[in-house]
C-alpha cells in the first residue's frame, strides 16, 4: 500500500548517509541500508497517507526518523567497561565502541539536516523533543539498572522515552505536514505512543521468551545485562524467599553462572511473566486503535490498526 | 567587555541541562556548570557584538554551541574495548562509557532544541552542519589512528571537521543573527575556522610539550592512542631508520612499554615538531586575523584578534 514511498525513502537514507569518510556509510550500511523492518519510518508515510497528504515531504521525513532511530541502535551498541570485564560478547565487535558513537552523531546530525531542509519548525521541533526524550529515556534505563527497587511506574517512563516517543513523533509528523487539526495530529502522536509501548513490551517479553531459544534468537540479553524490565518485575513481586534471593544475586548484584538464565526462564513461566506482558501489551494496542477513531474508516487506517495488533501476535 | 552576556550564557547553560533524570544534570555538571574556558559561546557572543547586535538571541545560541562542544567531548571520552584491554585507565572511570554516550546525546538533543526555539532555519542549517562536519572529522581521524602513511592535508581534514567547523559556525551564527551581509558572515566564519585551525594545532603540540608536564598537565595522550597529530607527522618525515622504526612499533603498531614516551619526546625535540606546529598555528592565527578587515576597526575586533594572537601563546 506505501511501496512506491518506502522504495523513494530507501532511496534517500542511502543516498543521504554518505560521506567522504568511507568508514560512515560501511558502518551505516550495516544498520541502515541492510533495511532492518523500517517500521517507523513506514508509520510516517502511512500517517501522511491516512490524512490524505499528497506532497513529498514524507519521504525526507521518514529518512529522517529512521537515522534517529539507527543514530540511538548505534549508541546502545556501546559496551560499559563493566560489562567487557565480565567477559559478554561486544554487539559492536566489528568496528569498536568509538566508531558506533561517532557514526551515530553523523546520523543525528544528518537527521536534524534533513529536517532543516524540509523547512518546518513544527516538525524540527516535534523531532528535537523526541530526541531529547530519548535520551532521557535511555539514560533512566541506565540508572534503573541492576536496581531492585525500579517500579512499574519507572518501567513505563523508561520505554515512554527510549520507544514510544519516536513512534510518537514519527506518527505527528505525518499529520502535521497535512496539515491536520490538532485533534488528529494529537491522535495520531497518541495512536504512535500506545503502540510504541506496546512494541517495547513485546521486545522485552520475547527477551525471556525461553521457547524461541530453539528459533536461533537470542535470549536472556537483558538479564545478562540487569535490565529491569517488566517481565523480571513481574517475577519479582511475585517470588518467593529463593526467588527474591535469586533476583536479588543475578540482578541486584549482577553475579551470574551459565545456569542462571535457565531458573530465570523457570520462574519466569511459574509467574506467567511473558503471557502477562503480551496482555499488557494488548491493552496499550487497543488504546492506540481507539485513538485513530479520530479519523473515518479508510483503508488506511485499517492497516495502521492491522499494524498494531500484528505488534503484540508477533513472535520475532 | 562580555561579562553580562557570559554570565546570562551560563545561566542559560545551567537551566537547560536540567531533566527529571538526576543522572543528566549530574553528569553534565562536571564538565558544563563546572566552567571550562567557553572559549566557543565567547565566539558567539563577541561576534554578535563586533555586528552590533543588540537583541538577546546571542544568548541561547551561545548556550546551544556549548552544549554541542560538551556532547562531543563526552563522546570523546568513550573508550575502545581494545584500549581498554591494553590496560589503560578510562578518562570517564566514574560513569561509564554507556552513560557518556547517552547524556552526551541529551545535550546534543537540547541544542537543536535551543535552535529550534530561536526559530531561524538559517542558524539551524549553519550549526546542524557543523555537528555532520564534527562527526564526519571524528570518524576520519579515528581512521587515521595508527596508520603512519597519514597525510598532513589529512591532518588538516581532521581537524578542520573535529574542531575548526564549530568555531566556524559559533562566530557564523553571531552575524547571521545581526543580519550582517554575507561578505562579513563569511568573514567571521572564515575567522573561526581559522582560529579553530590554530586552536587544535597548539593542543595537539601541547600535548608532546615535554617541559609542560612538571606543571601537572597530562603529556603523551596522543601518543599512546597512537593519533597521528601534527608534531607526529613532522617527526615522521623527517625520520631516520631507527626513529621510523620507533614511530613504526609504537605509533604503527601500539607497542608501547613506560619509557617509550620519553624517547618520543627526544625525537620530537630533535625535529623542532612542537615549535613548527605552533609556527603553522601563528600562520592560521593571522589569517585569521586579516579575515576580520571585514569590519572597521573597533574595540571589539580588537578583542577577537587578541583572543586568536593569545590562542598561540597559551602554554596550557
Amino acid at each position: 500500500m506505501l511501496e512506491p514511498e518506502l522504495l523513494a525513502t530507501n532511496q534517500a537514507i542511502i543516498a543521504r548517509m554518505d560521506s567522504p569518510v568511507a568508514l560512515i556509510p560501511q558502518l551505516a550500511a550495516h544498520l541502515v541500508a541492510a533495511g532492518g523492518k523500517r517500521l517507523r519510518p513506514l508509520l510516517t508515510l502511512a500517517a501522511a497517507k491516512l490524512c490524505g497528504y499528497e506532497g513529498a515531504r514524507q519521504i525526507k521525513l521518514a529518512a529522517c526518523v529512521e537515522f534517529i532511530h539507527t543514530a540511538t541502535l548505534l549508541h546502545d551498541d556501546v559496551v560499559d567497561e563493566s560489562v567487557l570485564r565480565r567477559g559478554f560478547a561486544s554487539a559492536n565487535a566489528v568496528f569498536g565502541n568509538k566508531a558506533s558513537v561517532l557514526v551515530g552523531d553523523f546520523l543525528f546530525a544528518r537527521a536534524f539536516e534533513l529536517m532543516v531542509e524540509d523547512g518546518s519548525l513544527e516538525v524540527l521541533r516535534i523531532l528535537c523533543s523526541a530526541s531529547a526524550t530519548i535520551a532521557e529515556g535511555e539514560v533512566l534505563q541506565l540508572t534503573t539498572q541492576n536496581d531492585l527497587s525500579t517500579t512499574e511506574q519507572k518501567y513505563f517512563d523508561v520505554i515512554r522515552g527510549k520507544t514510544a516517543a519516536l513512534f510518537a513523533a514519527a506518527c505527528e509528523v505525518g499529520g502535521v505536514i497535512a496539515q491536520r487539526p490538532a485533534a488528529q495530529t494529537a491522535a495520531l502522536a497518541q495512536f504512535g505512543m500506545d503502540l510504541g509501548m506496546a512494541f517495547q513490551l513485546v521486545d522485552d517479553a520475547l527477551d525471556y521468551a525461553a521457547d524461541e531459544a530453539e528459533l536461533g534468537k537470542t535470549v536472556g540479553d537483558d538479564f545478562r545485562e540487569g535490565k529491569l524490565t517488566y517481565p523480571v518485575l513481574l517475577a519479582i513481586a511475585g517470588a518467593d524467599a529463593r526467588e527474591l534471593e535469586f533476583w536479588t544475586r543475578t540482578i541486584g548484584e549482577g553475579e551470574q553462572s551459565e545456569t542462571d538464565l535457565a531458573t530465570a526462564l523457570a520462574f519466569m513461566q511459574r509467574h506467567n511473566a511473558t503471557q502477562r506482558s503480551i496482555a499488557r501489551a494488548d491493552a496499550f494496542v487497543e488504546s492506540a486503535c481507539a485513538a485513530l477513531a479520530a479519523f473515518p474508516e479508510s483503508p488506511m487506517r485499517t492497516a495502521l490498526e492491522d499494524v498494531a495488533r500484528y505488534t503484540t501476535a508477533r513472535r520475532f
